[in-house]
């Protein structure tokens, strides 16, 4: 027994003297003194964002509708002089369309009309980006996410006239404004309802060529729309929710910007501060927020939105041909191929199952999905991708291994997850088929021309495909059929994918959109979703670099 | 026929021509140019609000209890460290008491306990002056006032950490915190609660003599309170509801005010405000407003309030012998006799029907009184008081008349109103017995003081007397009872009627009290009644100006 103590003593004393090492070599920034830096310049190149006052156009009410989208329309009402002339106490409540989606800060005034104003008012305030948030009751709420998003104010106006300034930012187009409390003693009007509307997108995008398709133009002005009202001081994953950067959005919105709005100095600032708030191992944080000081959300690491950072700066650096910043910013990149590096195995494959323990592996809001051949497949592209910067930048020596090994790692894919006899690739132990397997593995072209093709076309009739579940792997899909030559089928799948928003009335794309479901919800109640979200507008990006597919 | 068109055409014409001498005769300020001065001599006098920083003293929660007031008692509860360092996700909702009744502004801090804040937090408050308001759902709402007077806000918290500022000014002690949403990724605490508490009482009164009663102390303390409450940049009647200056909360507040805060340059200016504030006419307003400029509530004249305004003057110069301001505003207490005049019938008795027409005579609350015999007496009163302001400014030439119409008057109200049988005064054609008419025949002074005794002795002890609906009207019972020498009385009815309100718990007087029914409410609502209220506060008065009868 005392022999036995004796060596537990001794383990647990190399134990924490190996644990001081550790923690010593984990306070040594990978980094450096960089991340510092990185922070100032992204907060130097915040941007100003641009206002401009938008008013209402017309006062509708809303009736149920089974053939509108989420069961509700809208139908003009009186016109909009009897609520800037009229007696707001008699009409007691009144919905505004601004006729198109607006992210900013509402206002309006209040007017006596009648008698002195003796008593404080009391309004209630819906903001919607689509009818059905107006008209359907919030409470008793069931949603996952914070109540607190959904876009409804109480507010009291102590002094009239007045003007009431709403201070929450709000993305609508719809506002219901709804009075609950004034005094018999005085009458009073409202006026001058408006709309401060703010965006960091600067510049008008180039025409489309006439004689483009009207549907393809309107879904590119729809998602013109969406990208601007998601361009802030950061690109944010939509305005209504969330109203942060995360790498995915950011990598979508960077691409869609390049061939529009071409607000650089934005990809710019987000390349930084990510880099600016990755911790100090060097991994990158999945989503960060600006204020009050701009931080990460602490250990929300995701391993596929880690890989396309280095995706996104090698478009930026194409897009822009800014080599200083891709320098700068090249040793965040190397350690994405780093840390790839750290989970493949001996054969070529990806530890699956270390990587889902060790990171959120996200790619698609569809929680059937088995991500394992998505994440082999992306990791490939990060390879491939990062390569091609690293030649950009001429250090592909520091990855000289990384060929050989996206060889290695195609070989594997191809023998262990590809079924020849059904033409489709598989994921996991069960052998799941779907979109997201194709996808990734088409990017990651580990197959003949012919078979990439085969397995894109053969997902799209496989009955039992698991699907995806929102628009952001929908890009990926009409990436790859783009990639592997399928022109026509990928101008398909964008009519009808996002030609389905707009017969549905979109004003921007969604966060969610099954063309089958119009209440799903990741967050299990629909008022929540995102009716602007940055991951939908990429219909720009193919439209305008692809104009021999798309215009 | 054409005659007639004739004679109606000429008389016509002489009826537009009349119109337009007296809408000339209007235009032409019946004070000149002094309206304007007045103004901005009530402008320059706006006081600069003492700012004091208060923190809550418990937590509690409510009990129902039928032997509390209006059915709710507090009890403690956990302390306030679990508050500041606990979950507040967890704990949900929380009551602060702060131990005293507050008029200021509430703030708080939210504070991250654990996980990164990623979603704004939705809270609702509550402020109440007395338990009951917070325990009593406010609607469907059934009060005739504007529900916005109730304090309850919900808040949209978008950023944590942040102090939470409700900038709209408060009058409570109590403060419901409920939390309506917040994220399931991370969790907060609630810190540093505090309240910054606003008066333009900055004096220290004069303590009471030691021997004092006990329940005299406290009546005058909570009077104290009161007063100092309502005393914000003019005499409020209520910092809860209405905010706001009133001639008849004024006259009361400047009384209470002369013996205690001294802050006489806050009358100063409330009397140069509603004089500036009087329309071309001079006609008094009997209430005002300071937002967003200086203005009247047009059209609310109050004759009793009018008339009252000339005893605020005299007591005013009494109180500091200010002859400049007295001087002054004197041609406003003129213009008040002016109209009192010309109500008066040839038989020495005020024209009542013309004045219920032509003006709100409030005297009280209780809407079952008749007001003829109590007008008769105010303005034998203000007669009286506005010549003995005219003799200390050397003006009694200007009102040489006014000796004998005060007989007059007196002769012709005990000759038509007193009923020598009952030795009580009778109050029109119905013969009411009331007690307002007693009272203000009695500080009218018609009666000899035996039967002024007689009167006020009898109206106590008379079953189907009119009593009075809050305490404004007992302030003027109080003085009564002493003017008539009853001062045993006075001393008995004072500490009978307000110190009802201490044993009932009272923090400051309320603005509506009757000791047999908890829950009556001129607005049909009991919890939009303010729980301090100017007018309650003439303890302070009685128990320092006459420390004989009460200390």
């Amino acid at each position: 027994m005392k022999t036995n103590y004796l060596k537990n003593s001794i383990a647990i004393f190399f134990t924490i003297l190996a644990s001081f090492y550790s923690t010593k070599a984990i306070c040594q920034d990978v980094y450096g003194s960089s991340r510092k830096q990185w922070l100032s310049i992204a907060e130097e190149l915040k941007p100003n964002l641009t206002k401009t006052v938008e008013t209402p156009q017309r006062i509708v009410s809303l009736v149920e509708d089974k053939s509108s989208f989420q069961g509700w329309k809208t139908v003009s009402g009186e016109p909009l002089t009897d609520l800037y002339e009229k007696s707001f106490k008699e009409k007691k409540t009144v919905i505004l369309d601004f006729g198109k989606h607006l992210t900013g800060y509402f206002s309006f005034k209040v007017t006596p009309l009648r008698g002195t104003p003796d008593a404080p008012l009391k309004f209630k305030l819906i903001f919607g980006e689509v009818p059905s948030e107006i008209a359907t009751p919030f409470d008793p709420y069931k949603g996952d996410l914070s109540r607190a998003w959904l876009q409804d104010e109480i507010i009291t106006v102590m002094d009239v006239p007045s003007t009431v300034n709403i201070s929450r930012r709000m993305a609508f187009r719809y506002v219901k404004i709804e009075l609950l409390g004034s005094s018999q003693y005085y009458d009073f009007k409202i006026e001058q309802a408006q709309c401060t509307a703010v965006t960091s997108a600067n510049s008008t995008p180039t025409a489309l060529n006439s004689s483009t398709d009207v549907m393809i133009k309107k879904i590119d002005s729809i998602g013109l729309n969406t990208l601007k009202e998601c361009m802030q001081t950061v690109y944010e994953d939509g305005p209504k929710r969330d109203r942060r950067l995360w790498i995915g959005d950011l990598y979508l919105e960077s691409l869609a910007n390049s061939y529009s709005f071409k607000n650089h100095d934005l990809t710019k600032r987000c390349l930084y501060l990510l880099a600016g708030l990755s911790d100090q191992n060097g991994y990158l944080v999945g989503t960060v927020f600006e204020t009050p000081e701009p931080h990460p959300q602490s250990g929300q690491h995701l391993l596929d939105y880690s890989f396309l950072y280095n995706v996104t700066l090698k478009e930026y650096l194409t897009a822009t041909n800014d080599y200083e910043t891709a320098k700068s910013l090249w040793p965040v990149a190397k350690k994405q191929i780093e840390i790839a590096q750290s989970y493949v195995l001996p054969n070529g494959m990806m530890d699956f199952e270390k990587a889902k323990k060790d990171w959120w592996l996200f790619f698609d809001w569809n929680e059937a999905l088995d991500r394992q051949t998505a994440l082999q497949g992306l990791t490939i592209y990060t390879l491939k991708q990062t390569y091609e910067l690293a030649k950009l930048l001429k250090k592909e020596d520091e990855l000289k291994e990384i060929p050989d090994l996206i060889k290695k790692m195609s070989s594997a894919s191809k023998a262990n997850l590809y079924d020849k006899k059904s033409g489709l690739f598989t994921s996991g132990d069960k052998k799941q088929i779907s979109y997201a397997s194709q996808i990734w593995m088409v990017l990651a072209n580990v197959t003949t021309p012919a078979e990439a093709q085969l397995a894109l076309k053969n997902i799209t009739n496989h009955k039992d495909a698991v699907i995806p579940g929102a628009p952001y792997l929908y890009h990926f899909f009409i990436s790859a059929l783009i990639e592997s030559g399928l022109k026509a089928e990928a101008r398909q799948a964008l009519t009808t994918y996002w030609g389905g928003m707009v017969a549905k009335g979109a004003d921007t794309f969604w966060e969610v959109y099954n063309p089958n479901d119009e209440y799903l919800s990741p967050y299990h109640f629909f008022p929540i979703n995102s009716y602007c979200h940055a991951w939908s507008c990429t219909p720009v990006y193919f439209i305008r670099k692809y104009p021999e597919i798309f215009q």
